[in-house]
């Protein structure tokens, strides 16, 4: 992530410093998770968070800094999510269902959405500077996906049809399409379709019709 | 749509009210189309209408009711588009691939998203009352795609496995998903990657290898 004039990088800070900046974050998230972006502001905040306006000015001076740390918090949070061992780099079909059926039994999912996209959507029309942020945090995303379609192709497990960027690109479109549509539809049928539909269409590419 | 108290519906106004109405209903559309809900405030939409603060308040009593109509409008739009003759009801896989041309070609797609996914995403977690509007214009859409993928199945022109509900979910969730991830990009890649695979599974339904 780019520093931000004005911001307090964590670095740069005492152990009890940091630990302020990491609970006015926490926070920070949850309330632009439930409210979004708009509908939290520096009052809520520093309620949620316990500290003084001077404190919160102290470590996000800004609501673009304080926007931009909270991207970098969900992307971490989402990526490390991601890269964990459960879903061994997204080198199996199975890995891929097991993923899909945790978001599909995810409760938050069809009342608040995805935790990044519904945050990147709410602000991509407005002229906070946290464009980079965003694209980078969803190009690592895809990434995770396209490394493990591409491993699966080497690995002989899917065809050498398959189109590891097309397919990651499949896979984080319905996830990000589906989340907005079972939050509309306060139902989360629509992420579960298209989730079980994209990985039924990697499933079209595998070399042998049993688990791969 | 539901009628919102202090509303000036269309039909109860004049000639001259409903050219003002729609006219300043067009100008708030293209503004939050581009610049979002929250971008957009009074002061913008009065000049961009060329109509007195007095005009404004008279049609759209409060910025619910403009949002709300705003809705409709975007609604109205979309749907009249998919339900075009163009399309024939998407009952072949070449309507599909037509459509998704349409919007691969479509410039403002990376620039500024669905005119109603982008809309419904900065919004819904929002308190206005709109819920049920943006339901309804989104059930009405992934309508068009199922009843063309049920009546390629029941021409046989799709095997009888495809689940049209699925796969409609699939594409309009792959749409909204592309539009997202290409706006974050600025690159219409993720969007032509996600919408051509969504299609290319419908294509593994055909019944004939050829044209459907």
């Amino acid at each position: 992530m780019t520093p931000t004039a004005g911001v307090r990088e964590p670095h740069a800070l005492t152990g009890r410093g940091q630990a302020t900046r990491a609970r006015i974050l926490e926070h920070a998230a949850e309330l632009i998770y439930v409210h979004g972006v708009h509908g939290t502001n520096n009052e809520l905040l520093r309620r949620a968070a316990g500290v003084s306006g001077s404190q919160l000015n102290h470590y996000f001076p800004t609501k673009e800094s304080l926007v931009l740390a909270v991207i970098a918090w969900q992307a971490e949070r989402v990526l490390t999510f991601h890269r964990g061992e459960r879903f061994a780099c997204f080198d199996s079909l199975d890995a891929f269902r097991d993923w899909a059926t945790h978001y599909i039994g995810y409760e938050r999912a069809y009342r608040e959405g995805c935790s990044l996209g519904s945050l990147a959507s709410e602000i991509i029309k407005t002229d906070l500077d946290v464009h980079d942020e965003l694209a980078s945090a969803f190009d690592q995303w895809r990434d995770i996906f396209r490394d493990g379609i591409a491993r699966m192709r080497r690995l002989g497990r899917l065809r050498a049809g398959a189109d590891p960027e097309q397919l990651a690109n499949l896979v984080l479109a319905a996830f990000q399409g589906g989340m907005l549509l079972a939050q509309v539809a306060r139902d989360i049928a629509p992420l579960r379709d298209a989730l079980t539909a994209a990985i039924d269409h990697l499933q079209t590419f595998a070399t042998s019709p049993g688990d791969v």
